[in-house]
């Protein structure tokens, strides 16, 4: 048995080594093997759908041998997947373009499209900045504590006036915090951005937020039509469970698409992304995915608004499915994980490596409610 | 019940779509659901090796509950896949760069590294030159047909120091002909031009060829230590029959991997691939892998035989597991793909899109036992 100083130590090495993510929980367990995890609340999605999914996988690939097929077979070219995605988004299969995760697309278009300047909200997801070229000069527009860390939309079409980049990031639901701006901001946005040259909005945790009491489905995926500069990012990871399976699409201008498939990106998807990406297709899956969706929002918020009552921790406002947790405790945010991990199994997102954020802060995923219950527990002993 | 020629019309426009490759089986499948293919020939995979991984994914992942983790949770970072390939493969970490199947790779090394010139063999896969920036010069080296489109060692490393380009390819065995280059020849090309920049190896067959009577396997990989310009792809799809999956990998220097890993590629793995590698290193899997291969191996080279005694085609000389055949009785290969297929049930890839090949020519792959056998006696009925 090892002492928890030496867990500790194997847990920051883990860490260090993860640079500015954090380790898989597999990497955890792997390198630990002792360590008891409970509840991975590091990781953003869905459990509901992951049955969902793993329900339609099992009878219509495990009884029926198609398995096999899926993992022999190639799966099919990026443009066929797009046009089987076509109906599922109500967009145009010119306009898609599919990726082997949204990371992919992230990299790729920031790579691509991005040659002089960027104006990236912190704090943020990091790739956004890890990814860029070299030579393209980096504006941080520091989201405010005072204002929960949401965007100042007015004080935002001022500097990006001012800066002239050719490039905007924008992720709604924000990701560490989910701050969320609602359809009409996001139109007035494009409006006021037009002439940023790529205006990259990222709507990975889109699926969590609503703005009316039957928790519609929002996205701004439609206003390619009329911004071409919109680039719309989207993983399908957190809101259908499946990070395993690397799904994510794009929306943006056709030539863009077309750009991109005519040297390369032919067979960026896996059988199991091709199998989803069809079955989202499907009316009688998406009724059912639509279900366990509410079901989880109702619970994700439920789960906040308890998360509020508990002493010595502040909970910054989401309509995503995680909350950003101030600690206040006096412990910092990398001990804070480390001991949840070690005392409770439970394991939390330090945001230590988050620029952007001052004080001590963790990033807590929503999950079934019988982990929340336990989250809750635990937290309240601390 | 559609005519014949309007099937064919249905599969000309479906290759059309498809540009220099061929549609997935499933494509094929969906848009002509009353085409009944028997054997996908087309594909170029052993299909033992499927049937090994498919035992093991259904013992440890579908009896023990583990498959839903594998769907739900993100994959490990490259650099952690690398690690627990290291050994299977006998290389370093740091030399290793897992790729979203080889295509991701191919993609990669020649968008990033190859800037001035590149010299090609042809016939040879498409996406080596398809996927080059535009700017680059393309030199092609027309493998000769009286040398069976074997490479003229000698003839080629004269163009090679003529030309100077920055990149080479070489593809070993090579695709679509199945050419091979013993290790003897690999190691003599890669001392006369270790003054080109880029030395693309691509070994995605190589695990169907041999030089002695024991099937080894052979590699150029541990030549990257020697020769830093190396660069070796490797395809997982071919020899362990899972190109569903999208798994491979790259060799080379421990600079580049680093460049590459530096602003991109973290989790381009999905959870079926991070299993395959992590089974990839298994002694008990390995060795039964070992079997199903010179089992392949032995059936395909008795398979080639056959075809070698059928009037009206040349059956080219090879060590992959795949024959280029010349169609000498007077039809065009997309009609004799096409004809194939609706008459016999038989999926091949037409080579009228291939480069570099003068004549009516197909690829044909070998598949199991009895389907190579339904294979000769359909060929005899030409």
């Amino acid at each position: 048995m090892q002492t928890k100083e030496e867990l500790i130590r194997q847990l920051r090495l883990l860490k260090e080594e993860a640079g500015s993510h954090s380790p898989s929980i597999f990497t955890i367990k792997e390198a630990i093997p002792e360590l008891k995890v409970k509840v991975d609340a590091c990781f953003l999605s869905n459990p509901y759908a992951t049955d969902l999914f793993l329900e339609y996988f099992k009878r219509e690939l495990l009884d029926t041998g198609g398995l096999r097929d899926l993992l022999e077979f190639y799966p099919s070219q990026n443009r066929v997947i797009a046009e089987s995605l076509s109906s599922a988004i109500g967009i145009h299969p010119d306009n898609i373009f599919i990726g082997n995760g949204a990371i992919e697309i992230i990299q790729t278009v920031i790579q691509r499209y991005t040659k002089s300047k960027i104006v990236i909200n912190i704090p943020t997801f990091s790739s956004y900045y890890e990814f860029i070229n070299d030579d393209v000069e980096v504006v941080y527009n520091k989201l405010l504590k005072e204002n929960n860390y949401e965007l100042d939309i007015d004080a935002y079409i001022k500097l990006v006036k001012k800066e002239r980049p050719d490039t905007v990031v924008l992720i709604n639901p924000n990701n560490p915090n989910g701050g969320y701006m609602d359809s009409e901001k996001v139109h007035h946005l494009l409006r006021e951005l037009r002439d940023v040259k790529n205006f990259i909005l990222d709507e990975s945790f889109i699926h969590f937020a609503y703005e009316n009491e039957y928790y519609d489905l929002k996205t701004a995926s439609n206003l390619v039509y009329k911004f071409p500069n919109l680039i719309l990012v989207k993983s399908m990871s957190k809101d259908f469970g499946i990070a395993g399976i690397r799904a994510g699409y794009a929306v943006m201008n056709s030539r863009r698409v077309q750009e991109l498939l005519l040297n390369g990106f032919l067979w960026n998807s896996n059988g199991l992304s091709e199998y989803f990406f069809r079955l989202y297709t499907r009316d009688e899956f998406l009724k059912e995915y639509e279900q366990v969706r509410v079901k989880y929002i109702k619970e994700t918020q439920e789960f906040i608004k308890q998360l509020k009552q508990i002493p010595k921790i502040k909970v910054y406002p989401s309509m995503a499915n995680f909350a950003l947790i101030e600690i206040l405790n006096g412990e910092s945010s990398d001990d804070f994980v480390f001991n949840m991990l070690i005392n409770h199994g439970i394991y939390l997102r330090t945001c230590s490596d988050k620029i952007g954020l001052n004080g001590e802060f963790v990033r807590l995923a929503s999950r079934t409610k019988d982990e929340n219950q336990y989250i809750i527990e635990c937290f309240k002993k601390i």
